[in-house]
């Protein structure tokens, strides 16, 4: 199927969300979901449905609001992964079946413990099972990269033989260099019959740095689909970043010749969004979407060395959706103003939220002049994770100081109206705060990392809080964001409380759960 | 001189410098070159000497601790220029003198306005005059991936002959791919006469996502240093990341057959003294030192998916300086269990510096059960940033919350011993207190972000807050450290105010300098 597309399958909700630290709940992947289908990628591996009851929710969801892209789901060779996959994309007017087994010789010994045949076997049982379900199935030989070349293409053959009409090879462990990269992908379209017909992929791990550079070289040796994740999260350091490897394919045209489906002005607004989600900060000097990538763009000084933008300048920040304006809202600016704003920074917004969202700004704009888009984006993110109790917080106040033991009051409100006032002390205001928390609430965090960072410019900028904390062996991760840093410190560590609270009642689906999630590693 | 170890040439302290928000002290610079010696990188580029009396003095200072490795000054191709950096890197037994000029199309017509025979002249005269000085000279062609490849080979040509040892080849706006790279190596290897009796040299930057792989290109096509900084820090998204080519060579190693001698130990320690120093944080993903990078050794339950660590690692944490173990000391630990502690983490103090940090530390551990390495290394760029007044805060109390404007009062003394006590409100306790400090010392700042993270983990952890300012046109970063995150922004924003009012007294040498350094791209 040569063709000058390449394809972009977008791995952040299921490689991008195993990374530690990164699992999101649902309504987080629906938002990341729609965000994807606005930066107009070809696939969504939206996750592991046999993973967890939470895992299946979480895809069929986004199957179900049928967005656009194909939704595809992975699979491990066994019958019951494959049909909750089917179960839980089948919603999707485009979907896609991905089945995985581990091939190198390292993977067979000590971990599959099955011979060369067995895992041949298995995967030609998976993809013919996929296909009896599912006109669209993909194949990944785990671990490809380490595998003997001939055994690949015995295993890529017969995988082509069953039906898989997508074939994939992950660099799983991050291992290979462009150059072997390249002759491995000419060695599979050399030797492997009725690879023409199929699409073939390329996943990459970024554990040597390498991973756009070995993605790059598999297409340019005859891939025609990039698995890939926004900002490259990922397991260790990470998968091939979807905004460079797209970015590189296009700045580099003529060399390439090959062309993306991707909205390019949308990929500054996924990646902060994703950036959000996750609380993974975007590196100052991350290539595209960090905040100095287009720094000679940024007014600092040039004492006269920049006389045309390309001397410094490979590609315009217009193109990847930096606005120049950074467009400043204030107490006046209208709901219409706002909402626009909203949409422009790749946020979907329902009427309610919207209006919470409005509610919030007019508050802050009333303590704070000019409100800049980052203080937009933490409106948003707080408007999204503080909507549901059980706890809500009326008040906080907090006294410290060098000369005395910081002491925390607050009163916070449950589901029935009924309020509760505590105090607690501390070697500081937030670590009283906590304590006051969990002694009103009675769940008793471990409380792993601690970040803050200012939304805007200013010293009345808002602060945004997360917190990232141990319960009963599970991982959290909560917001909260307030012109007060204790009281936004205290928002994130309510938000996990309040999580942690609703899971009790609900059963899994909405705790992002990093320890126990049967992971997926191709 | 083909030879089959490779150079590492680490322009941290020059091009990672240059970076947004990325400069530093003469003090921060000396530490970075310590550490870089223990590393055992071949060259350290110091600084660029003709940008700035302060950048001449500190590559003077690290030339004349004469360290070990060459150390070498950027100079444009102008006398004044050659002969500062000279004077500056004197001191070094090994020294070397680097001039660029760049020769691409672009930049001949929009930058520079020249001919491409003037500049071969103005390289030929620059590289003459440096010879005079300096048996060992650099040259480099700016932009030299998107220049005419038989002019470059023209440029190379004639700097040979005019005396370099050493011929680096930039990607400046790490626009390059690695096979194109590959070829423009292999391009100069066969049409430059001489080529093989000098180090052919790569320098590569980030913006696409390749500059590991281009470099690895390169050193394949022939080049034999690499020119890298530590992070990949650098201007706009970063420079080649030391830690990740210098891993890939090693990991590869039956690939590439090609040795550093850099000590990979010393990788992880180097790695967080420059992310402490330049509060440029290490992205989670980040490959080789990032946190997540060997997350399948750090306790994540595996559900017997890891029988053998190779299975899914391809390194081991022990080869780049990840201690396992992450000694916790506490108020027991004794002042040689400390020392020998801080030397592991990769810092060098001197006798007075250690008893500080040695207070600091055992005041810690009377309010905070385990210190771990966070809070050590939190300790000690503490003791350093924090040890010179005119200003020291004596006390600091805030009262805020939700029904209360905040409040914040304090205590500072100045140098003749002098008390004054002023308060002031605000919307959050941080902005009260910097309020408050700006109100007492009379220097206004302008705060451009905060922020803050636990040192360690545990809900008495310290924090650890940065604040980037901006006073007078110049950037300022600040630093700060305590259990009471207040305390901790309030002594990062005076550690600012205290080095604008030194720098008033004492001219600029210890102010860094984001905005006026007349910058060199290469």
């Amino acid at each position: 199927m040569a063709t000058d597309k390449i394809r972009i399958f977008d791995t952040t909700l299921r490689d991008g969300e195993q990374a530690p630290g990164c699992s999101m709940t649902l309504r987080e992947k629906l938002r990341v979901a729609r965000a994807l289908s606005e930066l107009n990628v070809d696939i969504i591996e939206a996750g592991f449905p046999a993973a967890s009851p939470g895992d299946f929710e979480a895809v069929k969801a986004i199957a179900d609001e049928n967005l656009g892209p194909t939704i595809c789901g992975l699979a491990r060779c066994h019958p019951e992964d494959i049909e909750k996959v089917h179960a839980a994309v089948k919603g999707a007017d485009k979907h896609r079946i991905h089945v995985f087994v581990a091939t190198s010789a390292i993977h067979r010994e000590y971990k599959l413990k099955m011979a060369k045949e067995e895992i041949i076997k298995s995967a030609v049982g998976a993809v013919q099972h996929a296909r009896e379900l599912c006109d669209d199935v993909e194949f990944s030989p785990e671990d490809a990269s380490r595998t003997e070349l001939a055994y690949l293409a015995e295993v890529v053959t017969a995988a082509i033989e069953a039906g898989a009409t997508t074939v994939n090879i992950p660099d799983t462990v991050g291992y290979t260099v462009p150059k072997e990269f390249d002759r491995l992908f000419r060695y599979l379209k050399e030797h492997v019959p009725g690879i023409d017909d199929i699409t073939l992929s390329v996943h990459c791990h970024d554990d040597l740095g390498m991973a756009v550079a070995n993605s790059l070289a598999a297409v340019a040796a005859g891939a025609r689909q990039i698995e890939c994740t926004i900002n490259g999260i990922g397991e260790r350091a990470g998968n091939c970043s979807l905004e460079e490897v797209v970015m590189a394919l296009k700045t580099r045209s003529e060399f390439f010749d090959l062309d993306t489906e991707i909205d390019t002005t949308r990929l500054y607004p996924t990646a902060r969004l994703v950036s959000g989600i996750t609380g993974m900060a975007i590196p100052r000097n991350k290539a595209i979407v960090g905040e100095n990538a287009f720094a000679h763009e940024a007014g600092i000084h040039q004492h006269g060395m920049l006389q045309h933008h390309s001397t410094y300048e490979i590609m315009r920040p217009d193109d990847v959706g930096i606005s120049k304006s950074n467009l400043v809202l204030g107490k006046h600016s209208g709901r219409h103003a706002f909402r626009d704003r909203v949409r422009e920074l790749g946020f979907k917004l329902d009427e309610f939220e919207t209006n919470r969202a409005f509610q919030e700004f007019k508050k802050l704009a009333d303590r704070k002049k000019d409100i800049y888009d980052g203080d937009i984006e933490a409106i948003i993110m707080n408007v999204d994770s503080s909507s549901s109790g059980p706890w809500l917080l009326k008040s906080l106040n907090v006294t410290s100081g060098t000369d005395e033991e910081a002491t925390a009051s607050l009163t916070l409100i449950d589901e029935s109206g009924k309020e509760k006032n505590e105090s607690a002390n501390g070697d500081g205001p937030v670590e009283a705060a906590f304590r006051v928390l969990e002694d009103t609430t009675g769940i008793d965090l471990d409380l792993k990392k601690f970040e803050l960072h200012s939304a805007s410019v200013g010293e009345d900028a808002q602060g945004e809080a997360t917190v990232t904390v141990e319960y009963d062996g599970y991982s959290y991760r909560g917001h909260g964001t307030s012109t007060d840093i204790v009281e936004a410190a205290c928002r994130a560590y309510l938000e996990v409380i309040n999580r942690i609270l609703r899971r009790r009642e609900l059963g899994k689906q909405d705790g992002p759960v990093a320890a126990d999630i049967n992971r997926a590693s191709i």
